[in-house]
């Protein structure tokens, strides 16, 4: 198994890439400039989001594990990075249908209206972006991996409330919502590069596993973690019906009373409900489990790119991979 | 002046493309067609909408009126249809509006939730297929029509409860928001039947100045006509906090004490609201001359076409237009 919270890398995994990282935010913001003052103060807002960038460093480095980096892997990775942004402003009003969340997000500062609205703004600009570029291939990947992350959220909505969903429904949402587009990230950044077809998938696959266990620890840590920890609103899936992977695997494994209990909690969410279900959770091995499957598709990820040539910033996937693992501390 | 209510065109504009129609309607089912059941009972929700299909209209009688159609026309007016479903999907969640097309809308039947991803599900797929034809002119086209429209939107956000919004502004926001997506239409029409530079000004001119018309009198019959009669929620703009151009002309000529009871109805919106601004209006003459101003668009976008050659596709644009007034009654 895979070394836990004892091994977060030390090296940055950006040090490969960092020149065109710094290109890439300048693409994103000359693309985002309005006319509109209104419109240019929400993207100032949206800014504030940016994270790890961790959808665009995939990117480039996927490019320079497996040739030179070009001016179409900048703009690729300005795309996806204002894809994954325009999920979170609408995740956001998805979110707040129930529940206020405590730090400013777009639908708190102009509302649910304008949250939509420059949502719609920041995926049209990307696929204005990507359209920008000569060939089509990217344009219809782009389309092609957001209509996935789509049914991805679609199949997440339906099945919210669902107390009882399957592993293979909770999996397949997962590899939809999140994993679908790390994983074209990955084949974006080695066709942008001229990589042969097995490069190219075992990038995929790589980008593909990456997101997998990146969506169960970022799960796991909505149970487990502290807002001061994760920077966000935690617990929300409990409190939204939303069952992950510590908890279906609780279920598989309980005692027929601790199952009635846990079903009990879940049903009837409110605010007390995550602590409750952390409790629950900690008293069995159900945490481990979860973070035990997602150390296995960390190590089918770096397994993955293992036949390529060792480089920079093949040392910087694997090391990201890692710290997939490392955040759950 | 153009005639109003008596003069409702005889003629079905559809007749010179009927067949192109047809595949229309057939290229927008199997697009969306998911092999996620609940997604597809979404989208047959979202076929209910489907009205006069005016811009895949639009685009296929420009098409005609300059050339001949081919099947990027066919795949090009599914795409605009597509766009502008997810803008009705979006505009409803916005709007919180309960009814369209005498139909429930999406947010009621699945909740706000369902409603934003099923729109960004539309617009996924609006790009996917516009990026499956081999040139990358109509990606390119789509992507900028759909930056303009949302800036219209969010600017119309910006703006709501702004009472005095100026004339300017409204004008500002229609033509984003409206006769973007519509001149858009008109141009692609064209551009697709290989239509020389003047042709394709003079047919996006056209749409421009219909969609400028459209929006002017749909803002006409929120404020004037009945849910039967619209098949929609009516009253929402005024509720809103959403001048249109009739409040916008009514504010411009009244007495001080008019304006001044204009003002405090649309500062405090209760569900009496449209009632009131109704029986305001009909007491001064803003509402015809805001219709005045909707037929001068009419106008214009038929003198845009005057100099094509005479042909049925070119008679049911101008019928078209036409048919923009005749909505009101």
């Amino acid at each position: 198994m895979l070394q836990g919270p004892a091994s977060q890398p030390q090296i940055d995994i950006a040090t490969p890439i960092a020149r065109e990282l710094n290109a890439v935010l300048d693409v994103f913001d000359r693309e985002l400039a309005s006319d509109l003052p209104f419109v240019n103060r929400l993207t100032q807002q949206v800014r504030n989001y940016r994270g790890k960038l961790l959808r665009p460093k995939l990117l480039l480095l996927a490019g320079r594990a497996s040739g030179e980096l070009t001016h179409d892997h900048v703009v690729l990775a300005a795309v996806v990075e204002m894809v994954h942004m325009a999920t979170l402003v609408h995740d956001d009003v998805l979110d707040e249908a129930d529940m206020r969340r405590r730090h400013d997000t777009v639908n708190r500062l102009v509302g649910n209206e304008g949250a939509v609205m420059l949502g719609d703004f920041l995926i049209s600009h990307a696929y204005h972006l990507c359209s920008s570029l000569s060939s089509t291939f990217a344009s219809r990947r782009i389309a092609a991996v957001t209509n996935t992350v789509c049914e991805g959220e679609l199949l997440q909505i339906e099945n919210r409330g669902n107390i009882l969903l399957s592993e293979e429904t909770y999996f397949d949402i997962i590899r939809r919502k999140t994993a679908a587009l790390t994983a074209v990230c990955c084949e974006m950044g080695a066709v942008a590069s001229g990589a042969d077809d097995e490069t190219i998938a075992a990038l995929t696959r790589y980008g593909a596993d990456l997101g997998v266990a990146f969506q169960i620890v970022d799960d796991l840590l909505d149970l487990t973690a502290t807002e001061h920890e994760t920077g966000k609103s935690v617990g929300r899936d409990a409190e939204m019906g939303k069952p992950t992977l510590p908890v279906i695997r609780f279920l598989a494994g309980a005692s027929a009373a601790d199952r009635e209990a846990m079903i009990a909690a879940l049903t009837h969410p409110t605010p007390d409900t995550p602590a409750t279900l952390r409790s629950m959770l900690r008293g069995s091995d159900a945490i481990e489990q979860a973070f035990d499957a997602a150390a296995s598709y960390v190590t089918s990820a770096t397994a993955a790119i293992a036949p390529l040539p060792d480089s920079d910033a093949k040392a910087s996937l694997i090391a990201a991979a890692e710290f997939v693992l490392a955040r759950r501390q």
